[in-house]
This record gives structure tokens, sequence and C-alpha cells, in this order.
């Protein structure tokens, strides 16, 4: 079945120790989406600039990615300037020029509205949470957020995460969420706050699932999905976004929504994401096969797989 | 079949968000044989001073610990005192009190000449190369050093190196030592001074172990051990010792060296790492039963386990 994002569409300038890049198509739901791709059909609801033209456009629907939700506004594109070190962990931000993104209002196209899997990318909890009650019928929101929102917008955050039936977040993002340093006590108060799911990544590491009670199956034994970088880390960015869209465009794409399905889903997650930060900007995941996409997914099962 | 162990026997003083302790019984090689003792038996060579009592030696004793290998010295036992801040991943020396250890020179007693299985705790690369050749009928040998040892001592280690079968050290370790930031290319290049395979230990997301292309086995795909704190983080000091004994004590106790050994063994040394971390110094290892061991083995196995 079909999912809807909602998030940012970009142009980035990223620099790793691998080399550099200027202006190259990015941003949460860009990522996402071509990630995503793979599994199911997708629609994308964003707002760019007049700089953003048939050639980025045809990026996406190349992947046959459902285009009709984004607006196109006065002005310049989202940009985004930012430079990784050595570790490749940490993004130092060069500059953020929001642009057409600072007036975003997400308007669903009423042929939209059968969507049944829904993410909400990272945007402000209150937008997030406006996108989400238009979209009353859809079986399972996924979403994001980052410090940014935890730290200022607490209140709107905590309001949104009632929302979701699973949130996306890193570590980091985690311990802050919940004030709390250890991970596992960490999950349990974030669950509390909402989700029934929450899927904490953890980078080179793959990522956790932890679940609430009874949710989605029997008991709330987490789940873990390693990961291992196959290739050279050229350029981390868009990683997470890449996460979500293989876990969410997996979860679309199965008949039902079993907590074997979520496991899955997240050994998906980790096969986009890995694949994501081959290359600079969303070049790797312009050009994908469902065989190698599949085989790196044996790869990852077989990495932890005792006899 | 039996194990022997050379390493460091300490008194620490620790603090931690949890609380604090003073002059409890830590070490490397008190560390390793503890956890190493619910598999097989084990045997130690160390070095303490006069305030090393025989209530301390008990605690040894009641795990059925051979140590007659303990050099009694004049003098006091190596101290080491240090705190964890609130995320637990590093530990702040506050004061390192060689005393009897400065002057350690590992005698094997003839007794133990037909051990089997022999691993280097974190000691001098020149003393741990000492002991290994005087043990030259062994059938396997790890190992465990440190950044100082990797800094400021590289050309005896690396020859220390030719001489381990397994090395088991910390991400930052392996990148260190091979100069080299990303882990799967880190990991080839250590493998190529010598050790067939090697163990990285990544804290709370578990451990990886990478293979020289046919060691105990077919190819050279790696394998990763996940872990998860099961219980709260009290006091991380001894985690990486206490996974080295649990790998190298499941190892010791099987008939065949194979790689699903190797792999069976990644996950008890995460399962003793941990149990160690639950309570203050050794604690929580000197009260163990196989059976909880075994019950967690089984929950980390299914942490991973896709039907």
């Amino acid at each position: 079945m079909s999912i809807l994002v909602v998030g940012s569409v970009a142009f980035d300038s990223i620099a790793t120790p691998s080399g550099r890049v200027e202006n190259v198509l990015g941003g949460s739901a860009t990522y996402f989406s071509l990630a995503a791709s793979y599994f199911t059909d997708v629609r994308i609801v964003a707002v760019v600039g007049e700089d953003f033209g048939a050639e980025h456009e045809g990026v996406l629907k190349k992947r046959k990615i459902d285009t009709r939700g984004i607006e196109h506004a006065k002005g310049k594109t989202f940009r985004w300037g930012g430079q990784y070190l050595e570790n490749l962990n940490e993004a130092k931000t060069d500059f953020t020029e929001l642009n057409v993104f600072e007036r975003f209002q997400p308007q669903i196209p009423s042929e939209y509205a059968d969507t049944k899997f829904l993410f909400l990318g990272n945007i402000h909890p209150s937008l997030q949470a406006a996108v989400k009650l238009e979209m009353d019928g859809v079986r399972l929101t996924g979403g994001d957020t980052m410090n940014y929102w935890i730290n200022d917008f607490r209140q709107e955050l905590l309001e949104t995460l009632k929302l979701m039936n699973v949130l996306l977040i890193n570590d980091n993002e985690a311990k802050t969420l919940a004030g709390e340093p250890s991970l596992p006590r960490a999950a349990r108060k974030v669950l509390a706050m909402g989700p029934q799911a929450l899927v904490i990544k953890h980078g080179e590491y793959g990522a956790t699932i932890f679940f609430r009670e009874g949710a989605f199956g029997i008991g709330s034994h987490p789940f873990r999905a390693p990961a291992l970088p196959i290739e050279e880390v050229r350029d981390p960015t868009g990683a997470g976004d890449s996460f979500a869209g293989g876990f969410m465009g997996y979860i679309a794409a199965q008949e039902q929504l079993s907590r074997e399905v979520l496991k899955r889903a997240l050994f998906y997650g980790g096969v986009m994401g890995s694949f994501a930060v081959e290359r600079f900007g969303t070049e790797r995941l312009q050009s994908l096969t469902r065989e190698e996409i599949d085989s790196r997914f044996q790869i990852f099962r077989e990495l932890t797989h005792l006899e």
C-alpha cells in the first residue's frame, strides 16, 4: 500500500574526508521517498522554490514517486551546508537557509486522501500534528524529530508523540527526550509518552526497536538489527531518513502489521541507510535494484545468525 | 580444558552516578578469571602486595580458580581510582599507584605447563610475548592491549601481535592501532599484523569478530553479537575483561575450535560483560549461576533472531 511522507526537500553542500559536493538534491523527504520507493508507492508533500527544476523532480519521478504534493513557492529552496570530520558521526553545520521552507504549511492533495501509511519527517511538531489529524484514516503513522524540537518545542512535541505509532530517533535524541542516560530506561519513558514502538538508531551499530507491552504482538522484548558498513562511508547525510524510508516502506508493502514485520523492517532500514552513505547525496539511492537490497539484507541477517 | 590468564590484580576506588566504593578487589586478571570460571578451570598469574589477604584470595578460590601463580611481593598491591560521568562510557582516572605491579615479571608455575588456552591480559607487550613464548604448547592465545601500549610501545606490540591468535580490543583501540577511522578497514589492517581473528568490543552495542580469510572456517564474513544492558549499569569497570573471560572461557570448554564456537563465544562475552556492570566491582561475577548465564545468552540471541 502507498505511503505518504511530509518533510523537507533541500539543496545540500557537503564536505567529508572523501570529497565535497555543492547544491545536490537532499532533504528528509527526498531521502525517505527514494529509499521507500524500492518497496511501495510513495507520495510526497513538501515545498520547493523556483530553483527546483524539472531535472530535480525527474529524480523522484524516475522512481515513480508521486510529486503532486510538492508545492512550488516563490523564492529559493531550503539550503543546507555542512561538513563531517574524520569520525563521520557528527555534522558541523556551515549554513542553514530555510528560504521557502520557513513558511511551509503542508497541503495534502485530495488524491492522497486514501493513503494508508504516513511518515512525519523532521519538521515542526505542530505541523506534524496537523498533517496526522488531516490523515485520520491511516493504519500506521511513523515520525521523526530532533534535539531542536525536543529542547525548544517540548510541549508541542509531547502532543504530537501521542499521535504517532512509531517514533524513529537516534540514541542522543532518545536520551535527551527522556532525560535519562540509560537507553533501555529512556526507551520505557519515551514509550510512555505515546508511541507503541520506538526505533532507536545507533548509526554504524544498527538500531533497536522497543515495544510497549502487547503492541503489535506479545510481551515487550526489544529487537536489534545490526548493521555494518560494507563499503566506504563517503557521506553520512540522509542515513537516518533513508533508514526510515526502508523501515516504513517495507512495512507499507506487507499485508499484516505484526511484530515479525517490524523486526524485518528494522533490518531493511539498516540496509537502506548503509546504501545511502556509500555515495554523496542521493546518488546511490537513485540506482539500486531490489536484488542488491535483498542481498545486503541477507548479509546483515547472517551477521548475527547462530546455527 | 583449563585456561591461564596473566594480568593485573588491583584494588579499585570507583565513583559512578550510582555510588562509590573504596579499595574493592579488581584488576584485569581478576575480572577475567571470575568470568571464565563459569565455563572452565582457570589458572592465574599475577602479582599482589602484602595488603592482599586471605579474604581476597578467597574470592578467587571460592570460584575454584587456581591461585598458585599469584606472586606475593613486598609492598602494596596495584591501586587505581577513577570515576565515570553521566554517559558511563569513559573513565576519568583519579590516581594510578602501580606499586608491586611496576616490577611484575610473570612467573609461570610448573604445574601450569600443560595449559591449553592462554589469555594475555593488558600488560606490557614484551611481558605478554615472554609468557606466550614460554607457553609454546597452547592451542589458542588471546590477548588484550590499550592505547598506552599502542601509542608508546608500538614496535614491541607489533611483535607480540604476531604471537596472538585472537586480539580483543575496543573500537577506539582498533582505530588507533590501524590509523584508520573506518572499522571494517581498520579490522583488515589489524588482521594483517598477525592475529587470525579480531574481536572489536562496542560497549553497549555488543561486539564484532573479524576473521582472516580461511581462519577457523571458510571465507572471512564478520559476525556481530549484540548486547543490551538488561539491568541498570552501576559500574562499567571490568566490563571488557569480563567479556574476554566469557569469550575465552567458553572457547576453552569446547572440543572443537570452529567458527561457530567463536561466534557463540562472542555472545557469551557480551553476556559476562553485561553481568559485570550490574554491581560495583566483581560483586555480580562472584555469585552467578550457569542457568542465569544461559538464560541471558538466550535473551541476547533472541534480540536479533528473525523467524
